[in-house]
């Protein structure tokens, strides 16, 4: 059976599938939720207004036994940035919905009434359940309950309580195979899926599998693809430390972020970083290594006990550690887990919340490093809905205009991560320049800036920075399509058999015959398909800047400014 | 000797005075403090930040014994609306300015301390004083130091606890001749001056006059512009019930706006009306009529006296007692009045802070009609910048996003004021293509859509808006600048012997040949000139738009939206 597009229509709650139009034939992941978005959603609209879609859509080898190939892409317009958004993330929906033959989710309108509804996906059906008992809880009384209903083998989307409270930073999560979840963190799409008033999709187990048009060249090209990312010497350190591995390295460059950007190194960065959290790990019989995904090869998740040795969280990732960390200089990690459990259980983008709290530090409200202070307000003030909490839980840009502070660190109104485009300027490049806002993940410098790989670009000229952020871009936009996890980059960038046997998989899957060409071809259209809706939404080169703090404030140890002209940051979209 | 720049340093606390440049000479009020900001300050800034400056004003006919020429002019980078702002009020500072010879005062850089200032201003001197005593009191407060410290007789531009709180609808407070204020309302512009660390400006009085060119020609002038002043109708009606006498004027209409902009008349219309505070106040001994400045002669200001008959609020306008009044359901005018006192007194924007109570209402913050919480809220809450007021106090559109509602009624994330634009068209227009967010002052349709005062025009219809509109924002911008108060623009539009006496004064005082033509390109180029910032600054056309649920939402009683297109409202600029 062909795939379907499942169109869910809120306001007058009727499901139904659809042929998927030729021209999103090719398309999966990014590709797909961006083109849908730029189709079918006016680019001026109210993001939590009717006119608004949440489109959800599984990668192109999403499904299949590719390594890595389990990431769904969820997109809309943002609530946080007013940009087009994609935020992709593991979890098991992704292979679920692709052998259910969903080539993507449509959910549109708005009901009239106050009723919540859960979205139950199954071979058979497409129903709207009306969903009571579940209403203010967090996720993980969604996933507890979604196994008790049903099994434990159905896989969910859910909102926590920033969802339900159209908080701009909500996210979405999705529940990994040990029924706890990974998030599509950025931009508060959890407030879109909130706003629709679905509290959760429950998709149900199939024992079908997707249609691989060539088997044998598919296996083939599989095993020298995991081959590739096996032995690449970044997928084996991110199995070791995880991405935590980074705090040392950032730190070390001078580009990690402290006391909400006054600094580059943060004195604490030993008590965070990834070796102490494997120590840590080890010692309270927790996984150092864990995958968000069947078929991940890098597993570069883990879980984290507290010092009772009981679960606290997984998936706990640099860019958290480091926004709750060296930003709000807490040096403490059981206080960075406890906050990332509180994060994950609501709901909430841990970057986007962690960088408001800095935001909030420096505003006075509560004292840089103070991690239970910060735990306190997560669970009493922005998982309830408090005044102080929906400021905060509207993210950094929201606390800066309420507070009055002027050194806010966001682009488009999002969160700049953890890098500092000073010190690092390739990922100022793409901070400025991304089409949702500042986000590390759209064209990741650092690898080349300072993981040398791919090349080696100077972090501290501004040389080479555009062009390089330009190529990781464009290939980011096809990779996100893919189903891939972004990781298989470091691979893709050094090893010459890794991306050759990606496009024969692709190739294997569907009968067709893409070149590399054809996926940078991708890559390229897809940006300017995101480029041209947030043009249409009012957007201009103008806001493809960093805020004027960075230009002004010299960051130690380089004390270096951010120099890059807009002039040559608007050269980024000439191709 | 001739009028000087006065320039305040705020970063190496310097002040001096310079000579007018001879592209500012034949410019006062709001044609110089937008020449001012332009020319001066980088459209991208952070307008809480050092780069932004506060540009103070008085009108080119200011400090003369013209009528009703006592307005003052203040600009610089909106922080609400990312926009260029002018804000005008009356109160005693703009005689006084221009007695002393000030041609301007621009206000530039930021302390690096914690300290707060004083800027004193005498014939002799301009010096900047640590201020301690004042810091966290209202504008009441400021103005009695000032009488006890200095005299009564010094005038007195001050911001109360929102300014300080650099609250994104702080204003700024004019002291008027009874020592009460007057507020240079929108904008969020006290939150600049708040930003500069500078609490009040002190103005000692002094013998000197202006200079006029042709002492007997201004005089026969001021004659004829008095009586035609006079004898209009309008000006009548504003004498007699200020400008509230619109409550039932608009209610009748269809376009009082009510509940949160979602229906046209207020059932509660008589108790809060015009005609039903001329008899409270008479009742309680207050006065109707009262002048904001010396030599007003229309006198729409009034004294409101509580149950006590001791004094409460003046400058009682209609569109404060609008706002709380029809859009928050309160029909109580005690309750106004106690919050109309509380918003001078603290130095927000009555209309914004009002409108955002509102939208705070839908949200469920507090009830439709519950006056008595407004004023805990606004004393408790925004006075002391507790979240919750701090929320409010930053604006309609804050207090939307951070709750998620979607019926937020803002143009340029300035709160829409008094007048429904899908029953009042053309102010409509006025709200989508002003420079500076939604404001009615800025091309006041409604008299000719409603008041039939310079012709007629449909308010219903599409048609002859966007002319009605342009036409009324090219006069006003040059009405700005001369230091009049807008009000003489009805007997402007239909007193044929009024807009001719105006310019005669204007030769008469400078010894120059305008001509009406030279007055309408005088408009047209200080729109010209904040459109050019505007769009440097990032805003486009999509900008000049209404929020979406004007035209999806029929209101009744008329039961229209609003129906004007993009392409339509956009040939407002083909001038």
């Amino acid at each position: 059976m062909a795939d379907k597009i499942f169109r869910v229509n809120m306001t007058d709650l009727t499901t139904s599938t659809e042929d998927v139009p030729a021209d999103w034939m090719g398309l999966g992941g990014r590709g797909l939720t961006s083109t849908v978005v730029a189709a079918e959603v006016e680019p001026t609209c109210h993001p939590l207004g009717s006119k608004n879609k949440l489109v959800i859509a599984p990668g192109m080898l999403s499904g299949t036994v590719a390594a890595n190939s389990g990431r769904i892409s969820i997109g809309g317009k943002s609530p946080l940035t007013g940009t087009i958004k994609e935020a992709n993330s593991g979890g098991t929906a992704a292979q679920m919905l692709a052998k259910l033959g969903c080539k993507a989710i449509i959910i549109e309108g708005m009901p009239k009434g106050e009723s919540w509804y859960n979205l139950h996906i199954t071979t058979e059906s497409i129903t709207l359940n009306e969903e009571t008992e579940l209403i203010g809880k967090g996720n993980f009384a969604v996933v507890e309950a979604v196994a008790s209903r049903m099994d434990d083998k159905h896989g969910c989307i859910s909102i926590g309580q920033a969802g339900e409270l159209k908080l701009l930073s909500a996210n979405l999560s999705i529940k990994d195979p040990d029924s706890h979840v990974r998030s599509c963190g950025r931009g508060g799409l959890g407030a879109v899926l909130g706003s629709k008033r679905i509290k959760f999709i429950s998709i149900a187990p199939t024992d079908s599998k997707v249609k691989i048009a060539d088997q044998e060249a598919f296996t083939a090209a599989n095993r020298a693809f995991t081959k590739a990312l096996v032995d690449n010497p970044i997928s084996q350190a991110l199995g070791q430390y995880g991405t935590n591995v980074l705090v040392n390295i950032i730190n070390e460059s001078g580009g990690l972020p402290t006391r909400n950007f006054t600094s580059g190194q943060f004195e604490g960065h030993e008590e965070i970083s990834g070796e102490t959290m494997y120590d840590t790990i080890v010692e309270r019989n927790g996984k150092p290594k864990h995958n968000c995904h069947k078929g991940c090869v890098i597993q570069c998740s883990q879980v984290y006990n507290d010092a009772k040795s009981d679960y606290k969280t997984s998936g706990f990732e640099y860019e958290s550690i480091w926004a709750m960390g060296a930003d709000c200089c807490v040096d403490n990690l059981d206080h960075i887990a406890e906050a990332d459990h509180l994060m994950d259980d609501m709901g909430i983008d841990s970057i986007e919340t962690s960088v408001a709290m800095g935001v909030a530090m420096e505003a006075g409200v509560l004292d840089f490093g103070d991690g239970a202070e910060v735990c306190r307000i997560l669970k009493e003030e922005v998982a309830t809905g408090s005044p102080l909490g929906r400021i905060i839980g509207c993210g950094a840009g929201n606390v800066g205009r309420t507070f009055g502070v002027t050194r806010v660190p966001v682009v488009k109104n999002q969160a700049i991560p953890a890098y500092d485009p000073r010190a690092i300027k390739g990922i100022g490049i793409t901070y400025a320049t991304s089409t949702q806002g500042a986000d590390h993940t759209m064209g990741y410098t650092i690898a080349t800036n300072i993981l040398g790989v791919g090349g080696s670009v100077d972090p501290l000229s501004s040389e080479g920075q555009v062009e390089l952020s330009r190529n990781l871009q464009i290939a980011t936009a096809a990779i996100d399509s893919t189903g891939m996890c972004l990781f298989i980059a470091f691979a893709a960038l050094d090893d010459a058999t890794c991306l050759p046997a990606l496009i024969d998989m692709l190739n294997a899957r569907f009968g067709i015959n893409l070149t590399a060409d054809d996926v940078t071809s991708l890559g390229m259209k897809i940006l300017k398909t995101e480029r041209a809706f947030n043009l249409a939404a009012g957007f201009t080169n103008l806001d493809d800047r960093l805020p004027e703090f960075f230009s002004e404030e010299p960051i130690a140890p380089h004390n270096v400014v951010w120099d890059i002209s807009g002039k040559e940051i608007d050269t980024f979209w000439d191709f």
